[in-house]
């Protein structure tokens, strides 16, 4: 079996070409916004080579479809589809939270402005669904295309739900830890679990090996947020190549800060609740308290124990899936790079 | 027959009630601020009674639906998500164009900021996918729902290509009357193609009749785009409810506008190109010399007579289709008012 970096790029060039021919077509401008987005273009639309992401999501679904198939080839299309719906959020966020920078590069709305940003992630995310209903003009019945249609539609509902919620959760003083880890299920394991669930679904899975898989896939999800947390507040900033102030600084109310926020009294919780009502970033100084809270609250054991409990529902799930080849320890060992990494 | 408001209001409150029964277990601030969208509530989310448009799209629709199978029931989920589509663009529209006020009352981005006025528009536009896809659970096979779905989404990749180049129209001081009509056909025109085609293949029409559809539904969104920028300059306020002078002051380039700016010749065009150049509004003496302008070029009767060819391409395609009763008659009075309409 490869090493890590070895699975997670095993099918990204299938992915980036399914991805490309679903843009053959599409008005250049468009298509050179996408383009630029995904790292193959420069602001000029000259060709480039800027990181494009790990391509995750994909990989997962096409991962459980070898499992259960044999190969990865006809899940192209609805891998290629839950990238560009996953980039679509991206795009969309980035004007949202008003984020200048994405993967080391201006976003597509600081260079072109909102209006057309907005409406290339509008195209973007249409031409997923096209992609989608396309499964049926190869390998795939309708009825199959139609489930997996469903599938994708329902996850996008959700993290359009998950969206809401953390765009209001900036305003909202009592945010519970519940309501925190619903929001991260819907903004980021719904898609994540749809796109496990895709690979399941096309690749003719029974319900009990389905059920095995959405469980392993949300609690993956779960995990890989809240480890995601941790990293933006313990992280290295050599290895994840973000300061590890940026988050805290922005006030982003992760689970170890609303864990923190909720457990803290008396004066601290004072001081950290106007810190958070305040619309004002942190200042260096304000970050060593929110820092000290922390400790004091003993917030990362709590986040990582969390992320322990979604770890080994995950991987139970995992094992009774009654299916053992090459593709299914791959996925295992993506999952455990998922919840493991420390960058 | 009745007259063409009992008409338009026909299935009025069928399709709100599809529309309103999608909405159910949406999350409720999503709900609240689509609902106030369709005016059915205030910005406290109190039940209210605005304006919400025409449902001019779904109509047609479930009109030709109406006239192949005799009833109009079974169409309502595509109808109701062909609404939520048109009513999508409308707020992303509104958010890109920075425009303050639809239907006489604030847009939901000046009451509730850019960021979640674009992720519920994200939301009532995944909607629309579930309102299509669910047409398989009742009625029609998954074939056929696929079909629908397809066809949707390539109008919806069309109505993005269309307002991509809108928004880039605004920059370029070269557009022809072509490159005009092509824009106004992805942006209006195709929706409405895709209206008519949905009643259409759900009503099991076969590919002559469906074709001659096409043609009808195509010419009469051209005819009636032309229509609307001949009204938006020339038409009587007191009918259209909106100065008409607001077109011209904000420098749309309508096709009276692009017709004229590429017919005009020496300091009329150096005038005329250097008005649209400029960022600003127009002042009321700017408006003067345009108005003058589009007198010079005839433009009022070169749109009239454009408009006039859609028209007789459109309802000789409709009269092809041989189908014959009150359904039938009703689509026709709808769509002689949509392009003889004086507001």
């Amino acid at each position: 079996m490869p090493g890590i970096n070895g699975i997670l790029n095993k099918y990204t060039s299938d992915i980036e070409r399914a991805i490309k021919d679903a843009l053959t077509g599409a008005p250049p401008f468009i298509r050179g916004v996408i383009n630029y987005h995904f790292g193959w273009v420069d602001q000029n639309f000259e060709p480039a080579s800027f990181e494009s992401g790990k391509m995750l999501r994909p990989t997962l679904c096409l991962l459980v479809f070898d499992a259960l198939t044999g190969s990865h080839k006809d899940a192209l299309p609805v891998a290629a589809a839950i990238e560009m719906i996953h980039n679509f959020t991206l795009i969309h966020d980035d004007i949202e939270d008003n984020d200048l920078e994405r993967r080391g590069r201006p976003t597509a709305w600081a260079i072109w402005g909102k209006p057309l940003a907005i409406n290339v992630g509008d195209f973007l995310y249409t031409l997923a669904f096209k992609c989608t209903y396309q499964l049926n003009s190869t390998q795939f019945t309708a009825e199959r295309t139609l489930a997996t249609l469903g599938l994708i539609t329902e996850s996008c509902l959700k993290l359009t739900a998950g969206q809401d919620l953390d765009l209001r959760f900036e305003q909202i003083q009592d945010v519970s830890t519940d309501m925190y880890l619903d929001m991260v299920y819907k903004k980021t394991g719904a898609l994540l679990e749809a796109a496990v669930l895709s690979g399941a679904i096309l690749g003719a899975a029974d319900e009990e090996i389905i059920k095995n898989y959405r469980a392993f896939a949300r609690n993956i999800g779960l995990a890989f947020q809240v480890r995601d947390d941790i990293l933006g507040i313990w992280g290295d900033v050599a290895k994840t190549g973000k300061s590890t102030d940026n988050d805290l600084r922005r006030k982003k109310k992760t689970l170890p800060v609303i864990y923190t926020l909720n457990k803290s009294t008396g004066q601290r919780r004072e001081k950290l609740r106007a810190l958070y009502a305040n619309p004002e970033p942190l200042s260096d100084a304000q970050i060593e308290f929110v820092r000290e809270s922390l400790k004091w609250a003993d917030a990362c054991n709590y986040a990582q124990n969390k992320a322990n409990g979604y770890i080994e529902t995950a991987f139970s799930a995992l094992n009774r899936i009654n299916v053992s080849n090459q593709a299914q320890s791959e996925l295992e060992a993506v999952a455990k790079f998922l919840v493991y990494r420390s960058h």
